[in-house]
């Protein structure tokens, strides 16, 4: 169950850095959809390595073929397995973390959980993992747009102490798209890209928000009481590396507002019912109410720095180690489709399991 | 599933506020362990409504009956169900919720979702559905604590805009049970305490920040990809009511701290690995390091104030509705135990995870 | 998990013997179908012990409780828990249970598992487990008639070598309960009444087969590759106590035929497709295909017998053991029930995923 | 989770007879594990198509490789993807089945859920998709051997009318290997073989009952209530293509006999338990009770026969159909390793799970 995200539209991820491919099993998916690798490649390219100045140069072509569960160019109902190849595999330049583990990465904990771990770029705690979640997300971003009406996009919020201006009900993926930190506020964007372009040459690395949105979910979607549709969004966001803190709609601010303050007043119109504001994030008691749903996810700077640090080797002798090779300084710009991909895996479980109960 | 948590330790609640009874079954606890209600009804008594002047004064004695899985006071091994019953029941309090919806309550979501929904004290949607996750959790941290050494508590961190000062290090028990609103530094908490009693006398609510910790946890429990710890912690803590947000160690803090700065170094000493701070939450890849665990949980300000507020009814018109009966002006105090008892559960799956594929 | 089954429809039951109660939690129910104990209760009373001469003369009313999941008659989409208590507990009846494992029970595999067992009664290996079965069945059941126009039933088809006619297309639930063994072959019955009889003044037990029949039941039922519809109901069958075989439509008969004897051909109706026989059972490739469903299930005789046999001590000594207390000559009569709950629980599952997938 | 397997070594397969390959993804393997395709290529050699002259003509190598979860030879506990290249695609020979559904096949069904279907040799329904079970079998099959001490093999016990002695406790993996029919009765191979190619000649097929056996697994693997080992072999066994029936020790046969008859006794030397006869055969209340564990699956004859057959096209009109291309007189032989791997799939799973509770 590890590697299983979801209950209907269920996602297996699988794969190494370094091994010798990485990929995904979606099941569950309702067949008879058009499908195919031009629905894909799109978001694997937005995540891929090296599409910019800003993130990290390793070369990948991340090309996705659809080994399974579509067919005359439909799917099947049956399980869809994609798979990228590994291509720009540079063990050698990972020697050194066959020995130490790197501070803040998960090096340690692998070796004390496993007792083995693939040491080359990372190996299972690679964000190449992550390939998989983004494959099987834009098919379950597809069916909720072409099915559901259902829109998900998300952008950079804050870069450090620059924050962006952005309104959930309005932003588009256009603007976000418009720079290459993915940040729909234009001005805010050219701060972030001069910042992480500074960090860069510093050797340094930088954290920041992603803000979630999803428009157009209808009323009714969510499983309480464990499996709230917040609950498995929060869950979703944790799972993505270097993720450190999760919020739904007003977030850590609603504390220092008082129930008056914060409620969101209900008001019908023409049949249908609506808040006049919305701190409930969209989402009232675990289950959808119509409002769009957004949301924030803390990402930690980066941990590989160029940088001597301290740390131990797996002899558990003290020692340093400095960061070589690829050097990331933020990882903001590529977790946006990421955040995206997760987000629609979440509805469209959601969506699944609303249907077979109340459907 | 939408009722169950957990995969090895599974717990399934069941029950509505008016309803007969609430309860718990708890299928997978290990055989063999010393259990009786002794061990359980004083995690209830804390969670217990009426406890204090400044929670709930709905009067529930919350008394625990086990009725299977436990056999000449050990446990069998079998699914252990407990069951409390639904006393204070006060229909009538709730008629006029019977036709409107309470703003920024679940009544209109469930309604949208079942077509049909238990007015009655908010029916599955009441606190009383966590006495389940109560009681559970207590079985669940006495094995933690009496096989495994691990030692959880939580406590309230910040109410509105007081916040307390605690090291999750060194906070005990004691220290947070020393006053009625379960903050372990005295000062902050009788300012909470004053301000709680003032936000009732205005008919208005506040919520605040409940900060959980795990010490003790080995080195190696948590199941990446999905299932990092820090994940299911946060899918735990946002299925809970009332909450808005979840963050790991640093947090959302992690935004404005570089990478330099934010990597927590590894020391070796005796053989054993330690890290000199702790950033990282103790937790590092998605799985446990051996430093203390701790995070952070958003709560909202409880929804029922005793004001006129904007709402519409069951037939979409627009109407007002006013809080009436039990005030609740803070919901942070009982939510410590809960914080506590879904910390419990969350850990107790990932021993016995941990235990079946690197045991 | 293992004491929970359905993914959709998820039953989980709980109890022992000689506990305080035994019951069960259905969650996943859908919303506002009308339902009350009296919907329960007659299914209960079908299973009860002491209802004929002919099987165990326990005394038990087994009256069920709803104690949450049901408001104002209607279901609320929430967890429904379901009790009956344990009243004619006479643990002294076993001590000798408490240091002797029984052969051919679960005694010794029990204490092997788990290193405790409840030896009164059998506790949890009891037959009174399959009462939350029943309980939850007769929902599921409800819902497959009256929301799907399915018709399920059960009845005895062979007791040691008396074989019944039956035709799985025609055969009524009048014809089952015309007589108390439940086999609506009447001279076969009357055949079987009077060998159990026999059977049971001789201290000895008998066991048979009872055949399964679900009509009406939609082409497209049934998950493959894992889930396919037959696998579901074997594992439903063979969880039940005393099961030693299932087989499908022709079954183990099939060895005996070749391709062109077993296929089933296809023919057309207006727009309807059916088969002009039925050796497939109602199932093809794990998916139903339109036609009547029935499987047989092999029960085992009755492990207790009023004889002295040799087993082992729970000091691993040998010695003997007599039968004493209640006689249950024969598990078919209260089998039925117990394999119409099962084959409901199944069905009720799989119409709600192929909803979720395909609907 | 219909296309995955297991709960703590849980096996997800993909792929169509004639999509670009099939394969499957192993989660919760051991770490530290020595693994090859060395260690899975000869099982997936015994399940090939060609072997020999009275199974499936088609021409696959069958050549697996491990795309993920091995390190320098080492299994690293995360997922093991393994994939199969679909080699012999003749979409052109199945052209008739694009129009026609094909008697006692999955065709029709497939349609009627999914409103769509892979027709080229049957798509997802093909027998290629046990080739991940077989692939990810061999790998619990060594764990297992290797770890557990426990042996796993099956064999042909029956082919139409040809039964063969074969006594579970002693027959060995040479034995049945000895001869292409994969009988360990000499004899009964042979003409079992004389019968299969006249059947062949014939343009008919047959089916027969496959013997499972498992030795060593010690007291204590299996679930109740509902995960019994004998309810996951059941549900196992019937997953697979064409198997009509299951039954465990004595199965059907446990009619015809008397409690006192069946009853299998306990005895004790030195310090262990076990039972002068194995009617239950080797588990009791679900768990296994330290003897052979052994069981019977029946398979139908292959749908495929090479005679014109009444069935209908997609447009429910009356058709005929003839078999035509690759002629498969008989599943048995190739059966064989594909119970085995089955058979490991659920051990290793209980064994897991056992650990988890009890270990």
């Amino acid at each position: 169950m590890a590697n299983t995200f979801g209950h209907l539209f269920r996602v297996t991820t699988w794969g190494e850095s370094h091994g010798g491919a990485v990929g995904v099993v979606v099941d569950g998916c309702p067949p008879r959809l058009k499908l195919s690798e031009a629905d894909i490649q799109p978001e694997l390219d937005r995540r891929r390595p090296g599409q910019s100045a800003i993130v990290t140069p390793r070369k990948e072509p991340d090309t996705v073929q659809i080994l399974s569960g579509v067919f005359e160019g439909r799917t099947l109902g049956t399980p869809i397995c994609m798979l990228v190849k590994n291509q720009d595999a540079r063990p050698e330049a990972y020697e050194e973390m066959a020995t130490k583990f790197r501070p803040s990465h998960a090096d340690y904990t692998y070796q004390a959980k496993f007792g083995i771990r693939n040491w080359q770029g990372g190996g299972r705690t690679s964000a190449r993992e992550t390939i998989g979640r983004v494959a099987a997300g834009a098919i379950a971003r597809k069916i909720l747009r072409e099915s559901f009406g259902v829109e998900i996009l998300a952008y950079v919020k804050q870069c450090h102490r620059i924050l962006a201006a952005a309104d959930p009900q309005t932003v588009t993926a256009a603007q976000v798209e418009s720079n290459i930190v993915r940040c729909p506020d234009p001005a805010a964007a050219q701060k972030m890209i001069r910042l992480i372009e500074r960090i860069r040459r510093q050797g340094d690395t930088v954290g920041g928000i992603v803000e979630g949105v999803a428009r157009g979910v209808p009323p009714g979607w969510g499983e309480p009481v464990f499996d709230r549709l917040e609950a498995d969004l929060a869950k979703a966001m944790l799972s993505l590396p270097a993720a450190r803190g999760f919020e739904l709609g007003s977030g850590f601010a609603c504390v220092t507002m008082t129930g008056r303050e914060h409620n969101d007043p209900f008001r019908a119109r023409r049949g249908k019912v609506y808040t006049t504001t919305n701190f409930s994030g969209g989402i009232q008691g675990g289950i959808s109410n119509g409002e769009t749903i957004y949301f924030r996810v803390a990402f930690k700077p980066v941990a590989t720095v160029m940088h001597e640090q301290q740390t131990v080797d797996i002899h558990y002798r003290n020692t340093t180690l400095r960061g070589r090779g690829r050097h990331d300084p933020c990882v903001l710009p590529r977790a946006v489709p990421i955040v995206e991909a997760m987000t629609a895996l979440v509805l469209m479980d959601h969506a699944l399991r609303h249907k077979a109960q109340c459907g």
